[in-house]
């Protein structure tokens, strides 16, 4: 069986976690397994690298941004070696340019095109352990590139589909998918199975857990994830295409307080409105998610939308810009929201659901700004001082806990 | 003119030398010349991370010890880009495998084989300041290889001999070459000038401003170097093949405290027994230097020699394993003596120099252990304690002050 196992920074922060990763990967090693594995940089490296870069350059160019970041995994998987080496492991660390994994051009947020598997095969062949770096690749230009966010979970997915691997493991801190932050939720119940659906919409509503454009590729190519904790031996989450388990109506809640409403008081009437706001948005590659559009005073309308609190500035610039020309007569923004939303492959058979919690907010006192649904999906926007409330309350409701 | 320049851990320890590099070239640069700069490691990070990798495994596998060291130049020169981005110049920053510098496989002290001049020709013609990994390469198997002490050297010399550089500017903490190390000789006063030869002989004998690799390398292919400040704008010393200045008797004046003599007493008087002894030694890759055989008692004899001071284990462990086959009576070592020299092409036409050398420690009251003689120069081994009055004795006698 070949097996890509994936741990992310806090599992290789210290000398004892890597010694700890080195021994888990080396036990499914001695079972006869293929084990090919996939690290991010050390704890708080990147993080550490950002700030250096920042020092010298506040906007340091992208591809010696890239260049720089590159070194985090390289130092992970080097020393990974060197643990598995001192356990008397045969192991051997690559980096994306060995592998190689060739990626788009655009730095910083690249993607995946093809990864050559010839040199990990043969590194297999002769019984070794292989250890990748994840995050980053190499364009045309032969330059490094990292995959932006949650880059490694998308490392890992792309090897085990090029590798066709038997399983693609995802370690974290958390033992698995649960039915809600359990930071917020008490009740909340780790899941055995999910399908990719589901966990797609959990991983872009904020669970935080695994990266979407992780779990679109693994759907994409059929691979099945396993979601699990590096610290415990629990058996964590599936993440696969069919889950077999009778069907729940939802699987879990989620929340994510990165978010600011924008209203858009008193545009004018015409037809291509909406189309040059968000326009001016997309170019500047604001990611807008809610989307509200009513009847205003005097043959005017009003444009809500949400868009991550983070990008806030990013967007009341975006809008200075087209301001006069769409004659908006005025701009809100509220940061103080929160987005709250059930998911559940069971939903598509049962319209009763959205109901169900819009009553229960209801019952809890709690005041509905926004809704917006998709198929498996319901998604309400609140005041943010009431997340953990709505969390708890419709997770209550549907019975998660169970 | 084409320029390489290569600058050491120190001049880019922090973020202010960092800038003081980038503006140094960027002068260089906006008189009209392409610039490649050649960078070690930040300050002290190559021990740092040597430090990691011995904590997680006190014998890294070289491999992969080169692995994690090549992180280090690779820091260094996409922060060098980031800085000369701040200073408004279109940079490019290159690692070993990017050039690509090909190596032999040795890990850990490879040497470089060919370098492809491609990559960096092409942004030298978009009229970029290329800036490049020293110390590293890249071997057969593509894995990343480290060139052994004073590769970066190495590495500016190569480049500039495979780009046909106008020149090649080796920047370091001193002002140049001087005709003895001036914390211990007050009077040492900095060369204009010096043969390849000379310099090869001060740098094995410990002067420590150039390697002798790279010094050979710049031998071979005729690159003329410059040795100079990176902190001040003094002119430096020239090292090249023919010097014009007046050929003084003696360029110099170096002190090796790095020395053990081992004295191996009573080997039978056998053919072949200093083969033995000496092969033993290869074997370990221990460098032996000075020579002295002697007859000993009773159809004996002694054999004396120097090894690095830093191999004295490993000398004695080799010795141990064919004491008994030679039937060595006795092995002693004295770690308390150091190697004085006095290096000038003018000596191969003067045959005095040694003499007058003898003659002067002598007037100082320094007994002389061994002696050692090349074309261009003389080595006494002397006690350890009269290092720095055997170095001014010297100096004087020859009148290098002047």
């Amino acid at each position: 069986m070949l097996v890509v196992k994936k741990f992310g920074g806090t599992s290789v922060a210290d000398k004892e976690r890597i010694m700890n990763v080195a021994k888990r990967c080396i036990r499914d090693y001695q079972s006869g397994n293929d084990v090919v594995v996939v690290l991010s940089a050390m704890g708080k490296q990147t993080d550490v690298l950002i700030d250096l870069a920042k020092d010298i350059n506040p906007k340091p160019p992208k591809r010696a941004m890239d260049m720089l970041l590159t070194t985090g995994e390289q130092t992970s998987v080097a020393l990974m070696e060197m643990a598995m080496a001192a356990l008397g492991v045969p192991a051997v660390s690559l980096n994306g340019f060995q592998v190689a994994m060739h990626t788009t051009s655009a730095y910083g947020n690249a993607r995946l095109k093809r990864i050559d598997t010839e040199r990990i095969r043969h590194e297999l062949d002769q019984r070794k352990i292989v250890i990748v770096t994840g995050f980053q690749g190499v364009n045309k230009y032969d330059d490094y590139t990292t995959l932006g966010r949650g880059g490694s979970d998308t490392t890992a997915v792309a090897l085990a589909a090029a590798l066709h691997a038997d399983a693609c493991e995802i370690y974290t801190d958390v033992e698995g998918v649960y039915t809600a932050d359990p930071r917020y939720v008490k009740n909340a119940r780790k899941l055995k199975e999910i399908t990719y659906d589901e966990m797609l919409d959990l991983a872009t509503l904020g669970a935080g857990v695994l990266h979407n454009r992780s779990v679109e590729l693994a759907k994409k190519y059929g691979v099945q994830l396993v979601v699990r904790s590096s610290l415990s031996e629990a058996e964590g989450t599936v993440v696969k295409e069919d889950v077999k388990v009778e069907r729940m109506l939802v699987s879990g809640v989620a929340a994510d307080k990165n978010v600011t409403r924008v209203s858009l008081v008193g545009i004018k009437d015409e037809p291509g409105m909406a189309f040059r706001v968000f326009d001016a948005l997309a170019k500047e590659n604001i990611n807008v998610d809610m989307i509200l559009q009513s009847i205003g005073r005097e043959g005017t309308k009003d444009i809500t939308f949400t868009v991550p609190r983070d990008m806030t500035d990013e967007t009341l610039k975006a809008i200075d810009k087209v301001k006069d020309s769409l004659k908006i007569q005025d701009v809100t923004t509220n940061t103080a929201v929160s987005k709250v939303s059930v998911v559940g492959a069971g939903m598509m058979s049962n319209p009763g659901v959205a109901a169900k919690m819009f009553e229960c907010l209801y019952n809890s006192h709690i005041n509905i700004n926004m809704i917006s649904t998709s198929e498996i999906r319901v998604t309400v926007l609140i005041n943010e001082a009431d997340t953990e409330k709505a969390m708890n309350a419709v997770h209550d409701m549907f019975e998660l806990e169970d």
